[in-house]
């Protein structure tokens, strides 16, 4: 699994950061999703290898404007660069006014049909053949959802011993078994891939967390996570001065949480933009790493953008420094 | 007079120019004007040195996503930095559906009063202190708008040797009918500014079409004119071969237009994203000024996203290069 962050700003962009935009793709095709999707998300696009024409599905956590506000541009640009594909939309029901409004209001017809899904009842499940997506309740100002993106169809190790004990040798069937396929032989049996393979390994699994005030609403959803990517507006200074009203986090309680929920990595990001990267006085950056590495010992990540990241097989992440 | 370029692409971004926008300055202040707002006009302010907290009035020249997806971030963000003087938004009535609609959809309140302005009325005409705007109807597959802007509240120049023909002498008086102000004497009389003072020069005025595939409906605003900022997505080849429905000008087409009416200046700007600045083969930006050269001998620029131009009191017109 991989990703990209097209934004990593809260409220308004910044020179160096954009708001909010997640690419992610399984690794195992070009197929990718968008997790929000801020003003300027197709910008930054165009200095990644994500295409538009491959974009599987569209997630937006809630929908505020540093969420959202890079929908109508971003449809379409695809319906001009000719996409076909139905695109589903997952999210509050508030999306499908503001982008039919948006359309018609500029003009606009797409090449491409919009499947609006809302994100918000309570069965809330997506998935394709790569990835299995469910929601978690967050706590903010609005309604507000993380998405828990799990790895499907794991490749599979053959059981070769079985396999030639039962008399079955090698050939296309095995390719099959392998594929996850079961097989009718010619005598009329049926081999069944569950019987002849294994899955060696655990899937992968990343906790994309919207704006939220409460990160323990994420307990259940982080069990077996191998990473979370959560906001951390402010420091805890900062956010003491700024009062609760914004419902967002700080790097303390995030840490915290992570820390208590044993998650392995967490990446921060959806800075105050009173955090640059440098400053000859007040808050920089780097105050929000030192103040999460105080409670968190796991592996910290500070999101910038374009920062490309893989979370390997090994459940390992990395990140590539743009 | 001082402008800049914020976008100069057509439909969607490229990697070096973003869609359409255009930040203009009298000069004599540091409020300013906007004439149209793709997305991530916003973005591109910050590389600049307008800030939104004295943005005068937003010109919007039609209704098309490339020209308008810009501004719920832009008002949104103005909002959060702390705007609380009246905005005036002069455009389409569409604009104030879709605005509303954004707004109200994303759970966004702004810090400061909106003025929806219609363009489209026949005796439309705005001005402020510093500028006088004008609208000109243009012919593009929705309703489209050229603002004129032309300066106001030029600077006068006394005529002395009538004021102390007539017994004024210099002091206070000769200030306040400098700035245009009647003065009442202390014996009753009244001194008219305009009786003793002068303008020595013509108002600088400049012409910013939007989407536009008739050039010659400008003839008549052009009068006078120092210079036009005019569309010119595709050279006459590729128009030709696109064909007559998505109602654009070509650089020819225009170039032509501007040398019939003897325009000093043209700027052409909002090019197809198929003209790259350079290419191993195919279609480059310098085609585009290469085409209009042909036909047009007065001073050609090509915009480029950041340059920034001075319309200069004597009516010339420069670019510095970004």
């Amino acid at each position: 699994m991989e990703f990209t962050f097209l934004g990593t700003s809260a409220g308004t962009p910044t020179r160096a950061r954009n708001v909010t935009g997640l690419a992610l793709r399984h690794g195992s095709g070009r197929h990718w999703y968008l997790v929000d999707c801020g003003e300027g998300t197709q910008h930054r696009l165009l200095h990644t290898r994500y295409s538009l024409a491959r974009l599987q599905a569209i997630f937006i956590t809630h929908v505020h404007g540093d969420h959202t506000f890079g929908l109508p541009g971003l449809l379409t640009s695809a319906s001009m660069n000719g996409r076909t594909d139905p695109l589903p939309i997952i999210g509050p029901p508030q999306l499908k006014t503001f982008i039919d409004t948006s359309l018609a209001n500029s003009d606009s017809t797409l090449s491409f049909e919009l499947r609006f899904i809302d994100s918000e009842t309570e069965d809330f499940h997506w998935q394709d053949r790569a990835m299995d997506v469910t929601g978690t309740a967050l706590s903010h100002r609005v309604p507000c959802q993380a998405y828990t993106f799990t790895e499907r169809d794991l490749e599979r190790r053959l059981l070769t011993d079985r396999l030639e004990a039962d008399g079955v040798g090698a050939g296309p069937d095995w390719g099959r078994l392998q594929k996850g396929e079961d097989v009718v032989r010619e005598n009329g049996t049926v081999l069944r891939s569950e019987d002849y393979t294994t899955i060696d390994r655990r899937p992968r699994r990343l906790v994309v967390a919207g704006d939220n005030d409460t990160p323990e609403l994420l307990a259940e959803t982080c069990h077996q996570a191998d990473a979370l990517i959560h906001e951390a507006t402010y420091t805890q200074d900062v956010a003491d001065r700024v009062g609760p009203w914004p419902q967002h986090s700080s790097a303390k309680q995030v840490a915290r949480f992570a820390q208590a929920a044993g998650l392995p990595n967490l990446v921060l990001t959806h800075f105050s933009a009173r955090y640059p990267a440098r400053a000859p006085s007040g808050p920089v950056i780097s105050d929000i790493a030192d103040e999460a590495r105080e409670v968190y010992h796991g592996t910290l990540f500070l999101a910038r953008d374009l920062d490309h990241y893989r979370l390997n097989k090994d459940h390992n992440l990395e990140c590539d420094r743009s």
